[in-house]
């Protein structure tokens, strides 16, 4: 089968089994879908037929799901991430009028698509360009505005994996050290006889299904014990994500391959504070809440433990997403101080190993990549690097275009994989664009 | 009886009740319940007996509410009070040396006591004291800090009650129209026949036991309704707090005599939602956080339908807290603008029905004090009044020493007739020693 084809029944296989399990109705449209149209949670108190609520999982439910992301704070206990008095960066506006009507072609596709096109296409509810650190495009849809706060799903991990790497170039944490060194709770789990760069890389060799449409996969298995996820009536399961953690078992070997599995994500923020003593959200607001001109105080999502949910807990808003997307595109330099260290950055840009992703085999729109540091590394002309959340979350930094995109969407689909077609080669066209200027 | 003997056996009796009620253990004083020494939540995950958790009521256990208390976000879900742009207020400081020594006598006491001491009698967790706008006086103790986001408890009824007041002012909200004009669902309940005014000073004749320490009393039933408080397993009683208030039955005659009851403050949020269209939280951040120079984002817990606890709910720093009461006490213009109509607030200022307040017997501690607009007015040669939230959160506003006063604080006791004999006559003290400047 062609690389096309291979991408267009990924892609529609995806589609169609998230589209069955997440929701009972016909898919909308993102137009059908606008959620400002829908009025979900207006009234006071609002009518059955537009309550949207965590304990029933319509929080969880597309269309619903187009207001909900904008609006997780109010379903989950949190953690603030501060500020603080650092004064707001704020981004020079260089606006284009160019950009909407840029054309790519989808993967899998032989149509041109236009580049205002693709924001239906991937229900995207706000997405900001940056080039040369000006705003050069920004969208505000549905009901996300500047000032929302959008779960950022598993763009967390690029946070949490940017904080390890750090630790890891300060001499702070010693990638090559078992994680049972740092984490004795381990050593009877799929964890044992794993390396810290082998979580950092998610090239565990752990049992954990991460299939989002399947209600017992351990994803959602993980997600219950952290509260992140509704419980069933008279649920007996392990209470915390570090209660969850050591119950997870081993499936192949470990530094084999690429594996996506946000357990991953979750032992690293257990390691990071482990090796520092200093709690995640602690690290999260010390090194880049507090300084990186933020115009917001974010919000992490809890577990009872008080154990921020490190593999997609994040809630900020979409120019505080770019701005630490911008920060790694200088090279981890913001306002003359090194928040990142350079070698923590280069560690990131140069990506891991492209076999051991190849391996994997269920990434059909990123042929070529590589995972490094919880980043998804593309390799191509431009050295493009992305942090990747479900749904469509996504920041995408292209060095050679000096290019950022940070996007939230609200997709129906979880897996990238079905929105990737109409975004990934908008985001190369762009930048292709831009480098021209 | 005299007073003094009436106050000592109140505090005495109150002080027992809840002593008993909310703990089982022994007092401890300020100084053994230090939260930062006790290490709750430390650890990843922290160890059983220093787990504070919602759903078994510990975090509203002393003494964890120490800790609880100024942690209150990772327990709730809640609603972002966003800032903005405007820059932070940032007040001069002129700090005071003399103030820790000053004395005063407590009420129903004879033994004279220290500023200093009293912090501690109280529990106090932090204090800012303003004079002519600058900060004299400035404390953090336990696990508070200045960026902490500290629950405030019934404070926030004075933020939802300026909020009506203003609205009276500018026309948008008549306290003569009845409860029912603008939330018919309350036909048939105890709130009929009830004005918008007569809920706004608590004058209404609805029968709710607001005893803390009664697990079944009303208020607690709301709080569980609202999901502020935890539910015992089976719960089927009304879910949201706009579902449990039409379930008000009625006690009394209405605007016969002052009756604190919390519910009232959450009819008046839907009464202010109603009357404008706005919801409560986006008044908040319209008319406060985003005017204010606030440093912090705040927030607002919320129920399972998105309606925010108006009687309880907010979740601010120690200074931003500063902030509104300095607003109030400068007739509502903050740096030109007019935030709360000067009308809003001189209707506080004159302060509400004494004879109606002193009918009702229950505050021993505020002999010649009334309630107006969700204020506590004092009617002292200084004219101050508050703000005032269980286990001692409080606004002090001085007008005539040009003095606010902002405190958070986790005494073990709910009610402030337990708090106020060491807090009131402080403040009265100091209010004196600072006019005379």
């Amino acid at each position: 089968m062609a690389r096309k084809a291979v991408i267009a029944a990924a892609a529609l296989a995806v589609s169609a089994s998230g589209g069955q399990a997440q929701n009972d109705q016909k898919r909308l449209d993102a137009e059908a879908s606008d959620p400002a149209k829908l009025g979900w949670m207006e009234g006071t108190p609002p009518p059955a037929d537009k309550l949207i609520r965590f304990e029933d999982g319509s929080y969880f439910s597309f269309p619903r799901t187009r207001w909900s992301f904008s609006n997780w704070r109010q379903f989950f206990p949190s953690q603030p991430l501060h500020r603080g008095a650092t004064p707001v960066h704020v981004f020079p506006r260089a606006e284009r009028q160019d950009i909407d009507m840029l054309t790519f072609t989808p993967l899998g596709g032989d149509k041109p698509m236009s580049w205002k096109d693709a924001l239906g296409a991937n229900y995207t509810d706000a997405i900001v360009v940056l080039h040369k650190g000006r705003i050069v495009y920004e969208r505000y849809l549905g009901v996300t505005r500047p000032d929302s706060q959008h779960i950022a799903f598993s763009v967390t991990k690029s946070f949490i994996g940017t904080l390890a790497a750090s630790l890891a170039a300060e001499g702070r944490l010693d990638p090559e050290k078992l994680v049972t060194d740092y984490v004795p709770e381990l050593a009877n789990s799929g964890f044992a006889g794993a390396t810290v760069r082998q979580v950092m890389d998610m090239t565990t060799g752990i049992a954990f299904d991460e299939t989002y449409t399947n209600p017992n996969a351990d994803i959602i298995r993980h997600a219950r014990a952290g509260r992140a996820a509704p419980r069933p009536a008279g649920y007996d399961g392990p209470d915390g994500f570090l209660a969850f953690l050591p119950t997870i078992g081993k499936q192949g070997e470990h530094g084999e391959r690429f594996t996506y599995r946000s357990a991953n994500s979750d032992t690293l923020g257990w390691i990071v504070t482990r090796a520092t003593g200093v709690p995640v959200r602690d690290q999260l607001e010390q090194r880049f809440w507090s300084r990186l001109g933020m115009e917001q105080d974010a919000a992490i999502v809890v577990d009872a433990q008080g154990t921020p949910f490190a593999a997609g807990g994040l809630m900020l808003s979409l120019r505080d997403m770019a701005r630490f997307g911008e920060m790694m595109r200088l090279g981890g330099k913001w306002h003359g101080a090194q928040i990142v260290p350079a070698a923590a950055v280069a560690d990131v840009v140069k990506g891991g190993d492209k076999a051991g992703f190849a391996k994997n085999g269920a990434y059909p729109t990123l042929s070529g990549w590589s995972y490094r540091n919880q980043w998804w590394v593309s390799h191509n002309d431009h050295g493009a690097y992305m942090a990747r959340g479900i749904h469509g979350q996504a920041i995408y930094i292209d060095p050679k275009a000096e290019m950022v995109i940070a996007r939230f969407s609200s997709h129906p689909v979880a897996g990238n994989v079905t929105i990737d077609p109409t975004s990934i080669p908008a985001y190369e066209a762009l930048g292709r664009f831009l480098a021209r200027d």
